[in-house]
C-alpha cells in the first residue's frame, strides 16, 4: 500500500532536490511537502547540531500529522570560522533565508582569510520519524573551498561561493543532477532510502 | 629617559581605555596613538588567532616607526557559535567597526539559542614589539553571557549585550573604571606593564 511521507520543509528548492533523489528509487511512497499542511506551526530550531534540528522538525511533523516525516537540517561549516555558519547558515545575515545577504556577509567576514585557509564543508543531517515514534538520522558531507566572488545560477544558499574538492566549478555552476550525485543532501537522502524502506515495511 | 611607545590602533575608544590603564602605572613612557603617523598603511589582520593578529600589528608598526609598539587584538567568543565572532568581531556584519550592526547581527543569529546556552567570553591579546625586534604577548579573558536586548551606553563593540559572570549589568552599563578593573583588555594591559618595563629597561 502506498504510504504518504511528509517532507518537513517550506524551502521549495529542497523539496525539488529531495524529490529528484527519492523519485529515482523504487519506494512505494507518495511524497508531500509541508505546504499540504498549512496550519502546522513553525518548529523553533533550538538544537545545537544539524542532527538535533532535523530530529526536532521530523518529530514535530510526525506527531502533528500522524504520518512518517522526513526533515533535513543542513548548512555550511567554514574551518576559518570554527565550523560556522553551521546550524545558523540559513539566518547568517540575521533574516531567515536571505541567500544573497548570507553569502555576501560570509565573503565580507572572510576577506582577509588567505586562499590556503578557506576550506569548508556542506553538511546535511536527514531524519525520519514514523507516526509510531521510530527515529533515525543519517548524515552527508561535501568538502571544498570558499571562493572570493559568487559564480553560477543553479542551486541555492551558499552554492555560488563553494567549489567541491576536485572541481573548478561551484555547486551553483554544476547541473542539478551533477550536484545531486555528490552533494551533502544527496548523500544523506540516498543513505535515508533504505532506512525509510525498513521503517515502512516494519509497520 | 622618557621613551615613546606607539599604540597601534585607530580605535579611539581603545586608545582611551589603554591610556587610562597605563596612566595609572609609574612607567616613564610617552604614549602616542597611531594617528601621530598618518602615512602608516593598514596591516591586514590575516592571523588566525587574537595573539597572531596583535603581533602582526605591533611588529609592523615597530618596524615602520623604529619605536616600541603595543597592539591588541580582541573580540567576543560565543560558545554557541563555536567561539565566533572571535577574530572577526570587528567586521562581523561585513563592514569594519560598525558596532551597532555587529551586535544586532549576533542577536539575530542567536535568537533561537536558549538562555542556558548563551555563554561567551571577551578575549584580548596584547603584544609589545621593540624597535630591536623583541616580542611578547599576554592575554586577558572576561567570561559572561549574551543577553537578548542591548543595554547601556558606555563601552563599545559588544558591551551592550554582554553581562560578566556575577554581574546583572552589561559592560556598557558599568562605569569605565569598573569595566577596566575586570575587562579582558584591562587584564591584558595590566599584564603587559611589567613586560614593557622590562623591555624598555633592557635597552
Amino acid at each position: 500500500m502506498t504510504q504518504t511521507v511528509v517532507l518537513a520543509t517550506r524551502n521549495q528548492h529542497k523539496v525539488e532536490e529531495l524529490r529528484r533523489i527519492l523519485s529515482a528509487v523504487d519506494l512505494d511512497v507518495e511524497l508531500v511537502g509541508i505546504d499540504a499542511f498549512p496550519d502546522l506551526p513553525e518548529v523553533a530550531e533550538t538544537g545545537s547540531s544539524f542532527a538535533a534540528n532535523a530530529l526536532l522538525k521530523a518529530r514535530d511533523v510526525a506527531q502533528r500529522t500522524s504520518l512518517t516525516a522526513i526533515a533535513d537540517d543542513s548548512g555550511l561549516s567554514v574551518d576559518a570560522l570554527n565550523g560556522m555558519p553551521g546550524i545558523f547558515s540559513a539566518r547568517w545575515a540575521g533574516r531567515h533565508g536571505d541567500d544573497q545577504a548570507n553569502l555576501e556577509l560570509l565573503l565580507a567576514q572572510m576577506v582577509d582569510v588567505p586562499d590556503g585557509r578557506r576550506s569548508a564543508a556542506f553538511h546535511c543531517a536527514a531524519a525520519v520519524v514514523t507516526a509510531g515514534g521510530d527515529e533515525r538520522v543519517v548524515e552527508g558531507v561535501l568538502e571544498g573551498q570558499i571562493i572570493r566572488e559568487p559564480r553560477g545560477r543553479n542551486g541555492f544558499g551558499y552554492d555560488p561561493i563553494f567549489t567541491p574538492h576536485g572541481y573548478a566549478l561551484t555547486t551553483a555552476e554544476l547541473r542539478p543532477e551533477e550536484k545531486d550525485a555528490i552533494s551533502h543532501r544527496g548523500q544523506a537522502f540516498r543513505a535515508l532510502v533504505p532506512v525509510v524502506a525498513e521503517l515502512i515495511t516494519d509497520r
